[in-house]
């Protein structure tokens, strides 16, 4: 992939934009690639297959070493003067995560002269200007199906969490306290109730399938329906108009990418048409949803609850307003990144590389940017 | 069925022990009926449907008072003083739940010499001394089923949780901090791991369809096996030995009910011979394991996580060591009681005293002891 890349781009620069000619200077062979990765610290240590850190970067830099390529890896990734950075001007693959990750400007494309290929190590691109990328000729990928599993299991814990009331009877535990009522007044089971994903690609479908023996009434809003077999065997019932089907639901899932259509989505006037006690989880990316109307509505009690593992900006600050609202379950983003999602998508990336070495196309489904050109749902 | 009970007593009183007499002089008409609830405090008039507290006493009083009968609700029920005591000389029925167990001792038997039944406003009666009930003749019966999809779902959240590391997650967040390599080096996906269940009864059974999706091993030890069709339906794999099955799993979960035989099982012995990390979720009852054996395999790093939400006391000291082991979830006893549940126990529980009031037999699933009789599980 990497020479016809180099091919395509050359005849691209030919008759397009000047841009595209840097393209052509890029060698079929050593290739400096960095990698961008949350730092293991002392937890880099206690588990073999930890692979997803700076410190094990993703367990393949013998088998880059051994062809003669050169591996940097860094957490350094803010700020003018950041590892990243010194690297700009001649890496050829700069692989991010979205856990902790590298956001990937116009600017920064246009300072990696020899950028070739964007892997994301897990799923999602939308730390990267893909217009930028697209424009510059670049080829984005991702991992795409490494964690979908890891993050469905994800959003039926935190739908469980938030409509059993777990955190409060956690904190009575480690305050001394016992008050079953403070628990049990807001304390629901999940059977019966209405689920909403927005949303039914992978994830979604994933998180109907473990919803279905609930008993409770899947309702799913997409461009497109799923296949019919899929709607049988979960029962989902498919919503053409969100907005008709926000105010039906008792819980609402995100589980639709992040694309400048769906940005800042579940806005206030959204979130007040939703039913008074809604329960919301997104792991799916924090700037779907506008963080203040969620803090507010949380403060309010409109919103009965809100968990998820994804914010804006990440890491979040310690002031975001996030950590202190009511009712909130909330992590660091974690869901992709389980010990099984990280073997995964280590060996994903890995395919990847293997494949640009040899000239090869990647797996259709993880392109986001192939040669320049946005895959149909990201346009 | 009062007034057979109270015929079946005096028939034995005939020809057996002396104490069965005092049965024959309750009267059929109004009765004093006792319960012993968690209070609401400021919780109670926060939601219409929590019933399950001493302000709302399942919402049967105005029912109960318009046929004559008298009823005391109280949340007192500890020491010689405390304000169940007060009721024990005169009171026809009890009515306890298992979230705030009044602890029916033989002495308390003994004095509650017009007791004929003893009601579980929810499921389990193990807080009361079924062979000292049985000795007096009472009849001692549970709402069966009305909390069992409450627990089953219960459960799932909490294996999620443990399995996926969540509450090293939402410390950082609430701490200020973020940390993914602290939570991911000892998150994992619940899919392709082995699950077993120590009983496969109601809860059990319905906790095997929930976790079916999830792509798991799945292993069951209980007495006897589940339906084959069921069996089929799950993929579960009985296992007749619970010690050959307790090594294979990476989480266990106790479906049991306590009894003499089941009491304390899960000793030090036994979770040593358990894999190293193992997970295990206790929603059935605290006494089924040891205490402290449990709190220092978590301390070793043997157990990896401990999570549910029963205790032996119930409500727990402030100094029970489970507040204060590491890697533990644990709540107050609040599963089975979800505002679902209690509207469901509390229409069982009208329904059983409409029956006694009636003199008609109670669904059979209900009897734990029927006028002197334990329930063939119990013995």
């Amino acid at each position: 992939m990497a020479m016809k890349h180099a091919g395509v781009s050359a005849i691209r620069a030919l008759c397009s934009s000047p841009s595209l000619t840097r393209r052509v200077h890029s060698t079929a062979g050593s290739k400096k690639i960095v990698g961008v990765f949350y730092k293991g610290n002392e937890y880099a240590e206690l588990n073999p297959n930890f692979v997803g850190t700076v410190e094990r970067g993703l367990g393949i830099r013998d088998w880059l070493e051994s062809q003669g390529h050169h591996y940097v890896v860094t957490d350094d990734k803010e700020g003018p003067d950041c590892e990243l950075e010194k690297h700009l001007s001649d890496l050829h693959v700069l692989i991010t995560t979205p856990f902790h990750p590298a956001y990937v400007t116009a600017e920064r494309i246009k300072k990696a002269k020899n950028l070739q290929l964007l892997l994301t190590a897990g799923i999602g691109s939308d730390h990267i200007d893909l217009k930028a990328a697209a424009e510059a000729g670049l080829t984005v990928a991702e991992v795409t199906g490494s964690n979908v599993v890891s993050v469905a299991e994800d959003e039926l814990m935190r739908i469980l969490i938030l409509v059993r009331n777990f955190l409060p009877g956690y904190h009575q535990v480690i305050n001394g306290d016992w008050n079953v009522a403070g628990i049990a007044h807001r304390a629901y089971d999940l059977e019966g109730k209405t689920v909403g994903t927005i949303g039914a690609g992978r994830i979604g479908r994933l998180l109907l399938q473990r919803l279905k023996p609930f008993n409770c009434n899947l309702l799913y809003h997409d461009r497109v329906k799923i296949d019919l077999e899929l709607e049988v065997q979960t029962g989902a019932k498919f919503e053409e108009d969100l907005d008709a089907m926000l105010p039906k639901c008792d819980i609402i899932v995100l589980n639709t990418p992040l694309t400048e259509k769906t940005r800042g989505m579940l806005d206030k006037e959204r979130i007040s048409k939703m039913k008074k006690g809604v329960l919301i989880v997104n792991n799916a990316r924090g700037a779907l949803v506008n963080t203040q109307a969620v803090a507010d509505a949380c403060a309010s009690g409109h919103i009965g609850g809100y968990s998820g593992d994804v914010w804006f900006p990440q890491p979040a600050p310690k002031d975001h307003p996030w950590r202190y609202m009511p009712n909130q379950a909330m992590t660091p983003h974690i869901s992709g990144t389980t010990i099984d999602a990280q073997l995964r998508y280590a060996a994903g990336t890995k395919d990847m590389l293997d494949r640009y070495f040899k000239g090869e196309e990647f797996p259709l489904q993880n392109y986001i940017v192939k040669e320049g050109v946005l895959a149909p749902q990201y346009r």
